[in-house]
């Protein structure tokens, strides 16, 4: 485990936390739960009362005259992360100074044009969330075996970046280290560019008549899943990034006028072949994505087995492919439309998966594929 | 169920199944799982040997000068799909043919201008498939729970309509019915919009440095899974229905640059509102696809539980949701990127969330959200 242990911290002193939305505030509860000092500010008082309740620090406001934290985490909307992490560099002149927005160039360009005392300032990105916002969603666990880029700018001091590593470390994140350049630019094509493209595609749905609808398989849900994503929050990530985004953007612009010229006319020359080329480009990106545990490319086997839908039904399959020995690489449910069937879609390592067929078939399960 | 039972049908007659790859074959195996008797054409010798030793009927060859098919199955490829049901309405005056190719209009304007005799011939769709092909991929329960739409001409003769009906249903396929034109039209949509989409994001993957793609979430998971799709049926299928793909093309081009545009100059008056207005737009397609059993779109309560990457743990999981009575509607498993460590992520009915929450962290689960 990467994490320490409940009751211990690789972090020393008091932890500032400015912003108690989801992300501050389970910060906070993940911070306290391991017997940190840990104080809470938001403009909104009823927020930060609401932090406080459920058990993630104390208040800022009752913290008294000598308060002095050692740390203090920005996590506050990504529009306002430059300003408040500016004022924290100066009001605390012994603290290391965090953010956790999700863009970083913008931020750190805007904290040199402030002259803010970088030498303790390092930017980070802790890659989790939950479709909920607000201090009631927050949990301790939150960023639990997720990735959290930690981005210095160079004039960061050793002790201010092992700070923003204990901070991410003391939570159970999985920690790399990057500049905000190398994290802009990958973020952009990793996270902004499969955002915009899925409200692109939900955005044609919106006047389709619902027997059209009807059709929709798993491929249509998995595309467009991130499309119900807040607008405001969005709003401010894209901006932040625009000028990683958009070179992004004109690349995919040139494939659909390619793709569009292709069905304008599919009986020209060489229109086929450029389809084919379209579709096979996407094939080798999607090849390169990394599968589990960060590990090489997917490499499993999947079959699906159909399941009745009623309590208990999945947990018996699992139950028994953990008796038989197989461990479960991934799993999806797959829901037939209209009817009380599901289809539970198994993946394996493919050196076990003629085994765990036959005895599933053996024990009178439907093997579909 | 809607499916027959073993060992009876609802068709009556031979069915001769003119090209033998993954769906051909699947339908021989189901249909002869029911006792009817199949009998199987492909041009590849080799190929339609395979789907016989598996025992998805018997081959046309070996059938004797007497033989005449109630029902023909063209199961080829889109190209040449019309081509061969012409054929096949000729060769077999008596006979019903349909054909499963996944786009209809086009079919069924090739048999018009071949003045085939329409009023024996259905176009049907069976929405299922896998990522493996051929013959031995295979499965008889290929269509079970699965949706199979039945698109018959003006003409077809009420006897072949109901031939086509009582193939998917002896397969077990939720049967559903409507004109060719309404067919493309939504497949363009809900199947080909994304399918293009996804390609063009994981396309733009394909210079991307690994580092970079460490980065990569469920998100970028999500929206690309489906871009590693075979090239060439894909070509036969985006030019089929390129008239109905091409204006909804148009559309997402047209969002594409309004994008483009506000991200160009962040800073200009509206741009930021435009942005949200496209992200909301997004919000509102999403939220009109159908969930789970082609019921009203999901209304779901999601959480997730933390779990070791060990065998049986998430049987053991999902045994105890079953125990304390709770029906899991849907399950997804995420793995931390570098760690042992899994996430199932829960999702039940609303009014169930709390109690399963408290029971699961009452027997020692980690609930992170």
């Amino acid at each position: 485990m990467a994490a320490a242990a409940d009751g211990g911290t690789h972090l020393s002193g008091s932890v500032l936390i400015i912003g108690t939305g989801l992300l501050g505030t389970s910060i906070g509860l993940g911070l306290s739960a391991r017997g940190a000092d840990v104080v809470l500010s938001d403009l909104s008082p009823s927020t930060e009362a609401v932090a406080r309740d459920i058990g993630a620090g104390r208040l800022l406001s009752t913290a008294g005259e000598g308060f002095e934290p050692a740390l203090v985490v920005v996590a506050a909307p990504p529009d306002v992360t430059a300003p408040l992490a500016a004022a924290a560099l100066k009001d605390w002149p012994a603290a290391v100074v965090v953010d956790i927005a999700s863009v970083k160039s913008a931020v750190l360009a805007d904290l040199r044009e402030r002259d803010a005392d970088l030498s303790r300032y390092v930017g980070t990105h802790p890659m989790a969330g939950r479709e909920k916002s607000g201090p009631v969603a927050a949990r301790a666990e939150l960023f639990n075996g997720m990735p959290w880029v930690i981005c210095p700018p160079e004039e960061a001091a050793p002790d201010a970046v092992r700070c923003a590593e204990a901070l991410a470390f003391d939570l159970g994140a999985v920690v790399s280290r990057m500049s905000a350049e190398e994290h802009d630019a990958s973020v952009a094509l990793t996270s902004h560019l499969p955002q915009v493209m899925a409200s692109l595609v939900a955005s044609r749905l919106q006047e389709t008549p619902p027997q059209s609808l009807a059709l929709s398989g798993n491929g249509l849900r998995d595309v467009t899943r991130i499309a119900a994503s807040d607008p405001n929050l969005w709003v401010q990530i894209l901006s932040g990034n625009a000028g990683r985004l958009v070179p992004i953007l004109h690349g995919v612009r040139e494939d659909l006028n390619r793709l569009i010229r292709t069905l304008e006319d599919p009986v020209a020359d060489g229109a086929r072949l450029d389809m084919a080329q379209l579709i096979a480009e996407g094939n080798a990106g999607q090849a390169r994505i990394p599968g589990k545990h960060g590990g090489p490319a997917q490499t499993f086997v999947s079959f699906t087995v159909l399941v009745d839908d009623t309590p208990g039904q999945i947990g018996r399959l699992l139950t028994e492919i953990g008796e038989i020995g197989v461990n479960l690489e991934d799993l999806r449910l797959e829901h037939a439309s209209g009817r009380q069937v599901g289809r539970a879609e198994i993946s394996v390592l493919p050196g076990r998966v003629n085994d765990l067929v036959s005895e599933l078939s053996a024990r009178g399960w439907k093997v579909v594929q």
